[in-house]
């Protein structure tokens, strides 16, 4: 007796395509994946960028460790195998926002090399930009406010990324911005700049109004 | 020693807000949930309300068991347990969709009524949809072309909705859709015109241009 199992799902043909979706948003969907050590920046610059994202009336969502470790990953912890799986669930999430057309910005440590590779790999070619989020583990003690730090080199934390828990930096991350020498604004619109040169967006001069044939 | 736990995560406040990208959609971020028995017509109406949403100019994008279960859910079966971390986790990341401003339609069998309620306390008041796709089984069993009723009455799949585990119809939906009385463009008409009425999305006649402020 067989569960209903993967012969019994087939792939629905839906009648709106991503490229119709792309085409109504006037940008394609993208996720711009920021990876780093907790108190980098990660999540300033992403919410930076999609401001500035929105500000050019393109549709974006952030995704970060806060808004998902309440939801959909509320069931894991921090060892290094919930870690992959909480990735391996973002990375399969992003992959449904991309094909929605939406620009998907993620804030995620992210440490380990294989799971974000892994998540290049669900994207569709040109659409995964890694930017990593550069920042010596003493500037980011020093900015964490909420005492994280102090807490994990005192032992009260285990498997804390950069003191207890491994980090592995990106080899050949689309961008690096280097948080203790730019700003946030700085940093975001280098990103966009990034995005224009390869295709996502558009520049404002080319734009034409979303709905122009429609009215 | 603690894990790194729900102490450590604070919601960090995003410069863009939903209500700021539902502006620039020009509709309301929602979720039409279809539920009913396999071979009901679920995923054939949702994607041709994707397509009615598409042509109005609304963001939009569907989701169902075979786009879900072959990604973010792969690793889960059709037991009750399993059936119900299927749909917690397709909830949250609902949630997050909604959020972002867009019109998500699920085609879900979501046979249990306390999963689908679990779904509607997470979603803002009034965005949450419930569509019961209502068809007799024994429409949906000449229907299905796929051979997986007869397989599931031969004992050869367990747990199947409708003869070998419970579907339990929702009491109170926001619309029923008697598939075996209706076609999938009337009942998608049917249901825009549902979500003009409760203000989700705006009559063509009142809609300006969506980016009409900037060029």
């Amino acid at each position: 007796m067989a569960c209903l199992n993967e012969k019994n799902l087939t792939w629905f043909n839906g009648y709106v395509t991503r490229a119709d979706r792309e085409r109504l948003h006037k940008h394609c969907g993208a996720v711009v994946w920021f990876t780093g050590l907790s108190a980098s920046g990660k999540s300033t610059i992403a919410h930076m960028t999609e401001k500035l994202l929105w500000e050019r009336e393109c549709s974006t969502y952030v995704l970060d460790g806060d808004n998902v470790r309440h939801g959909l990953c509320s069931d894991l912890g921090f060892s290094p195998e919930d870690r992959s799986e909480n990735i391996r669930r973002i990375a399969e999430m992003v992959k449904l926002f991309v094909d929605a057309g939406i620009i998907v910005l993620t804030a995620f440590i992210s440490p380990y090399k294989k799971n974000r590779e892994k998540v290049r790999s669900l994207i569709p070619d040109g659409r995964f930009i890694e930017v990593y989020v550069k920042c010596p583990v003493e500037t980011c003690a020093r900015r964490d406010q909420k005492g994280i730090y102090e807490r994990a080199r005192a032992g009260k934390i285990k498997d804390f990324t950069g003191i207890s828990a491994p980090y592995e930096p990106p080899d050949n991350p689309e961008l690096v911005i280097n948080s203790d020498q730019e700003t946030a604004i700085q940093a975001s619109k280098r990103i966009l700049a990034y995005l224009e040169q390869v295709g996502i967006i558009k520049s404002p001069q080319v734009l034409q109004p979303r709905n122009k044939d429609l009215s």
